[in-house]
């Protein structure tokens, strides 16, 4: 599941983000894995690249960052649109499987004690930035990128490539419930014509 | 330019938000009224709702925005690339007439002295919750949503309707520079196949 995938350098990590996609959000604490959805991540900072997401109380991955320091951000693609969903609709405080139920595949990748979710575009690995007020008052946490990773069938050379990629690369966009908007077409401001 | 304006009610706002559209930051103070491009914003939280927006130190904007506590966030079309990609790249310090260069047209609404962009899809008017720390140190801005507005072409009955309006009014996702990619296919959980 690795030989499409390569490293992201730290200045052009920000670009897997500024789209908007929604992303999984992976944790590791203590023998415990847990991986959730979350529609509310954004960057904040270029260089080092930092980043936002909102991440409920009543959830298990949140528990699990708090306790480690660290997390991972992954894009998930539109193959992954019932993984996706059903991640971030059950709870692994009620359902012990539930990574296995959605079908979730992890791998690990050396230095990083972080669940990667198999089949994303990209994966962003942070350090927390501990803001308390932030975490209590807003459930806002602030992530470091210190490494990043994407597979290169959908973003190479510091771009996306959804274009040339198949309909099943496209990022996922939620709206409420089971609702999404795949990534669509490429808008270049080049492209407009002048009038 | 209101003939399809129609009120969003406040727990649905973070619907015109979720899907991750790069925005346009609009605020006044004192007769000065500027606009900004931010691909860095975001739903923070339903009822009542907020968001984040990111607003660098060297962007007039900010300084309205700090000096008169309101914003108001607004989601630009597809026919908007050109507008949206020009009040990003330039600076009201730089170019007094940026607006008008830019092809900006604004309006008023009762009740909120803000600069509303005409031909958006969706306005959210904001209450700045000040978090003097997060200003400072990360730029981040939160805003309390006071008020939503949606042209009811794109977004209408608290659900986007990017598959039946023409694609002019598909929201846009900036990634770097000039490039951009509109919103896409509408995906539902409930449209794939059991396997």
């Amino acid at each position: 599941m690795k030989t499409h995938l390569a490293p992201v350098p730290l200045d052009k990590a920000y670009r897997l983000l500024t789209h908007g996609p929604t992303v999984l959000v992976s944790a590791h604490h203590a023998g415990t894995d847990d991986v959730m959805a979350a529609a509310w991540a954004c960057a904040l900072d270029f260089s080092p690249p930092k980043l936002t997401v909102v991440l409920d109380k009543a959830t298990r991955t949140r528990e699990l960052v708090e306790a480690s320091g660290a997390f991972l951000i992954q894009v998930p693609t539109a193959a992954q649109l019932r993984l996706t969903h059903a991640v971030g609709t059950r709870s692994l405080k009620d359902v012990p499987d539930k990574l296995a139920r959605a079908g979730v595949e992890l791998f690990r990748m050396d230095g990083h004690d972080l669940p990667f979710v198999a089949g994303c575009s990209a994966w962003l690995a942070c350090r927390l930035v501990p803001e308390p007020r932030n975490q209590a008052v807003h459930d806002l946490f602030i992530g470091e990128v210190v490494a990043a990773w994407a597979d290169t069938r959908a973003f190479a050379q510091g771009h996306w490539r959804f274009e040339a990629a198949g309909p099943e690369w496209r990022s996922l966009h939620h709206v409420t419930g089971g609702h999404f908007y795949a990534i669509g077409e490429a808008l270049d401001v080049g492209d407009v014509a002048q009038d």
